[in-house]
């Protein structure tokens, strides 16, 4: 397999194998990876799905957690490039309307876009669809929707490829 | 870019860039353009998203309010052929749920596919996948998925293009 | 039409037309059809649901209910080996995982694929794709989501065939 084109987003529903794939798309470039985990470990439910993540991959990753400084984080990697999988986009979405507000987290996204744009590194990020259900009843929860489908579309239009995952079946979106 | 063909169905999850995909696609025509608003504007965050939706368009635009008499409405702009955007087909189905019940909105979503098999005016109808989340609690909810995955499917049938949308990305399903 | 490819999996959301789809690809091969039901009749909106996709189907058709021994119903089927539409694996997870919990029901799953692989009759499967809305609120709702998603996974694994339905269009995700 050719090494994957970047930045590279992986799209698809929960639990559709977006994460596994993305894995194996990293594995397309030499080791050593970084695993950018967004993920702020708050419940027992969270620690169990981290830590099924993390035995699924191997000694040549390393994790750096990082809930909110995404852009930030990612040039400091670039320091010394080498292949990041960022997982996932949804949950840092989540993290950055929870604690900054709607017009801070699109400030951050689009400081994202940016950011992704200059990288060395090969980067691959995974994102969850969250708008193909119905209108939720929770004022928050529409906002959440919104920003996670107006900020898809951003870092869509950021990277050089779009795969969505239905099944764990990969759909190239971009190229095509 | 050559017209699109019509009528044209662009289906996608909420913030998917749909609309912003439809009204490319009435510009593929010339001006004027109508723009068929089916939301009832009732409380403050509707009447933000409609101002967002109408700064996007320019003056070539006329804006025509239609809740619930759809295929009535596009048979009358007929009169004067001109391209039309429906947006967005879900909450006409919503109103039309919660106006007249459901046997009545399939009654009126048959006479919608009808008018559009008879538009001299080229017709770009937006509507929302409302169906790929969890079962939905409520009742009502589940009718509404219901009735929305059905009126989909039958204006898919009446369309000669159905485009879906994912993060700004359009997918032809048809033709293909 | 050339009969569909064995195991089959035809995913998409509530209403996408899938079971539509699913019942003409069986019709592809020769009668008597078997319908497997994974359904239990609790209550009147789900009398009234099978009660329509009975009335689709015609007489060469025989159901045969099955909410949770699936594989187990495959292979005693499987001696007079004959066409079999599975509608639908995601009220099967739901059955699986209320009575045994997550563990079990993965077993299941498992055990699912390997009836699939040995299956002299042509088989083909329903199921939804749940995990393209919010992340719900509810702990069994979002225990049922990941079942689903990786459930589906599993089955799309052991399929020759996988198909996703939007309003009623067909799209072919395996083989492309």
């Amino acid at each position: 397999m050719n090494p994957s084109p970047s930045p590279h987003l992986i799209l698809g529903g929960a639990r559709s194998g977006k994460s596994t794939y993305a894995e194996a798309l990293v594995r397309t470039f030499s080791p050593p990876y970084r695993y950018v985990a967004t993920a702020e470990i708050l419940d027992e439910e969270m620690a169990r799905r981290v830590a099924e993540h993390q035995s699924r991959r191997g000694d040549s990753w390393r994790t750096v957690e990082c809930p909110l400084a995404l852009s930030e984080t990612l040039v400091q990697l670039d320091a010394e490039p080498a292949p990041v999988l960022v997982d996932c986009l949804t949950l840092w979405y989540s993290n950055l309307l929870l604690r900054s507000g709607e017009n801070r987290a699109r400030v951050s996204v689009t400081a994202l876009c940016d950011a992704l744009s200059s990288m060395r590194s090969p980067v691959l990020l995974v994102s969850n669809e969250v708008g193909c259900g119905i209108v939720p009843e929770n004022a928050l929860a529409r906002s959440y929707r919104d920003l996670a489908g107006w900020a898809n579309q951003q870092v869509a239009k950021a990277c050089r490829a779009v795969t969505y995952v239905i099944a764990g079946i990969p759909i190239a979106l971009k190229p095509r």
